[in-house]
């Protein structure tokens, strides 16, 4: 399909194997300009949340927060920032949970998670408002603090956070320190304490014996400078763009991993069921995660150029699409992180949410298994106080159709006909520069991935690790 | 004090040492028949659950369960369940949750979790009811089989509920076989996977790859013959006696351990604000828990006849206290389980409920500190979906005034005038046949932990294992 279709186009990638590109038909997905504060001056009446008014779903709690400093206070609150007298470093995956919270995706969450939060986040998934009524909640949101911090905090109220290079990101106020139960932590976030979990050893194992909650002061909005920003969409952005396309109905799409004609005949189907339902114009909202993942997922850049060439090859309809970054950290942490997953794509509008095979699963970490039952993400997500009013809608399985040649959904009455085509294989293709079958990928997409693989053996090649690699 | 204030008054115990004693003054606590069927006629128009007519607190679900048969259908359910072909034998463990299950403690569950239940309460600790209302349910009540018993049971919908002997105990209806995932279930449950933690060695670890749930049917009421079945009242036999005495509030009191005056002061004290408060005849449910428990805790024997004296001896007040077993086995599952204490108190009648630091907690299977922070089971109780009904009364810590010589409430601005006397140093004294300071246990209540100990060092001292020990 022409060109003129895309609609992602990717410019100034800090990735040396990125071609510089200029954008085109970006209105199409996306706002022109991101960069700017996403809090128009009329829904400014409220600092800390904003009421969205729309046929939209509702954030949970009623508001979507927005925590980060008017523009008109912005010179004000950095002169203070930098007379708080502590300061806390942020590290990646911190710096990933301050842009969450920041935007309003964990509404009615106003900062890192405060002990009551925590304990009700642990124990119940979910947690209960001042008026009685009940949002999900099911990973801990926290910011860990090792004893020489704690010591110093001493009684203070208030913690200025900073980045590596100790620029100020964040004021975090009216704090309370609690213990950091990392072992329990653990437990009751994976449902094991098996070694080698990805999130556990780069953000708690090693982290600080404390945790610190409070409300977050963000100075400004959070940007990374690598050529994606523009495509790091506000919940507040998504439901402006939803509204602007007269959506009555956002399905939301997570994924961590290229896009294949299987994912891609869901999200199609999906949209057909929807208009079968009544629905005018349902709208896609394909939100791949930005945040940490692990070592061997394809990295973000890879991905969205990979992203970028379905839509430009017309697998999936830019008119009724909207690509966006989710700037999540991945947990792995599957039923539990499932909700996660979905909570907070209702904060960015969607009232319908998809829900496949272990979900945000991975291989047991110490045992030659699933960590989890495949099919307990989309029972305990159907089952989630919190979020009740979120449709869930469970994946059909797609498969490789031997005889049609294509992605189809899988008929158990003839499964001799169908390939399953797992991440593991289809790594392995790119690797060994394979094609996979037709019609499992478009041609342009899978080259993106056989090009990644190439530029990780040409640096490993040379002796250097990945920066990709190093940084997934 | 006089003997004939004594409440309780044991009689058959099987325990070698135990005297034999008769029972005299057992209505202030306890209906004199609890042999024949809770059931009273007129309400037996629901054979599932009894609607109870009171100004006691409703059970969770609205109905309290009665899994038992109807004495005028057993004969010929019990030829019903000689004619069902596959038989699963209970160890003792799954028979104290028939127990529980039978008697509604865990209403509304009608039988072993099926698969939905049992995800939400590993990952809500609550769930669900059709009309949309929320019951706390922290703890999965499930029975394992293993992979033989799940081939010969095929396609059978149920199973015939055998004790250790081969007596038909239950039906188990429409069932629902699942996978049984070990390592998930006690990592979600107990907030680690550290071996050593006692109901996981007893009751998962080895247990069966799979789980059977379904509806219960007992054939008849559950009885132990152990001389302490008198004291095993059921929910629906303590909402009597709590309307005969024309309780006004019920207050439940959890324990596991021989009660000391810090105990007794506090239960006293509760019934003291609870008199404040305007109510005019509270009600303390003293409800020992009956079921499995460590090996190094003191046998319901032994604890049940220190009970007895500590109300003989006046330290707490036999016209306005019931004391009666709770059945569950103990889980040591600190804020998981203290949930379930709480939940199954409310179905028993209690709308007010103690609990303490560290509930349910125990010392940390293989680190040298407690396995739980010992804040966290009140604030965890405190916040659970579910039993917002139900009124926490945290305790004071109680600790022994030296100034006073008695057990009083711990006042920080005198910290040295007080001792601390944990239950390691209080078994580490009786185990030395030492006393403890005056004032700390009425002396005829201590001489029963030392008679227990001294029991345990004579039957080692005979190269015997003590049958109490070994059964604990």
């Amino acid at each position: 399909m022409a060109s003129s279709a895309a609609a992602i186009v990717f410019s100034d990638s800090p990735f040396r194997s990125s071609p510089l590109i200029h954008t085109h038909h970006v209105s199409r997905y996306a706002p022109r300009s991101v960069s700017v504060s996403v809090v128009s001056p009329s829904r400014r009446a409220s600092r800390r949340g904003l009421a969205v008014k729309s046929a939209l779903i509702d954030p949970d709690g009623g508001k979507l927060m927005n925590l980060v400093v008017e523009e008109s206070r912005r010179r004000v609150m950095k002169r203070e920032a930098e007379t708080v007298p502590i300061r806390i470093k942020l590290n990646r995956v911190d710096l990933e949970w301050v842009h969450v919270l920041s935007e309003g995706w964990a509404s009615p969450l106003k900062g890192f998670m405060r002990q009551s939060e925590f304990l009700q986040t642990l124990h119940f998934n979910s947690f209960r408002l001042e008026d009685g009524s009940v949002v999900n909640m099911s990973v801990p949101i926290v910011l860990a603090i090792d004893d020489d911090q704690k010591f110093r905090i001493g009684d203070s109220n208030r913690v200025t956070l900073v980045d590596s290079v100790g620029n100020p990101i964040a004021i975090l106020t009216d704090i309370e320190i609690y213990k950091h139960p990392k072992e329990e932590r653990i437990a009751r976030t994976w449902g094991t304490t098996a070694r080698g979990l990805p999130y556990a050893e780069e953000a708690i194992t090693k982290a600080g014996n404390w945790l610190i909650g409070g409300d977050l002061q963000v100075l400004e909005p959070i940007k990374y400078n690598d050529g994606l920003d523009r495509f790091r969409l506000s919940p507040s952005q998504l439901r402006e763009e939803f509204i602007r396309r007269g959506a009555d109905a956002v399905f939301a799409f997570q994924l961590r991993n290229p896009v294949h004609n299987g994912h891609a005949l869901l999200m199609t189907d999906t949209r057909r069921r929807l208009l079968e339902m009544g629905y005018k114009n349902p709208v896609l909202l394909l939100n791949p995660l930005g945040g940490f993942t692990k070592a061997d997922d394809v990295p973000l850049s890879w991905r969205m150029r990979q992203h970028e060439k379905v839509l430009e090859d017309g697998v999936l309809d830019p008119e009724t699409t909207v690509v966006s970054i989710f700037p999540s950290p991945m947990l792995y942490a599957g039923p539990t992180e499932v909700q996660w997953h979905a909570k907070a794509r209702i904060n960015a509008g969607a009232n319908f949410y998809i829900v496949g095979r272990d979900p945000a699963g991975m291989g047991h970490p110490t045992e030659n298994r699933d960590l989890y039952d495949a099919d307990h993400g989309k029972k305990v997500l159907s089952m989630a106080p919190g979020l009740e009013r979120l449709n869930i809608l469970p994946f059909k399985v797609a498969a490789y159709d031997k005889t049609q040649g294509k992605m189809a959904f899988f008929d158990p009455s003839r499964s001799q006909d169908f390939l399953f085509i797992s991440g593991t294989k289809m790594r392995g293709l790119a690797k060994k520069k394979e094609n996979p079958p037709d019609g499992f990928m478009c041609p342009s997409g899978w080259k993106v991935l056989v090009d990644y693989y190439d530029s990780l053996s040409a640096e490993s090649g040379n002796g250097r690790v990945s920066e990709a690699v190093a940084s997934a």
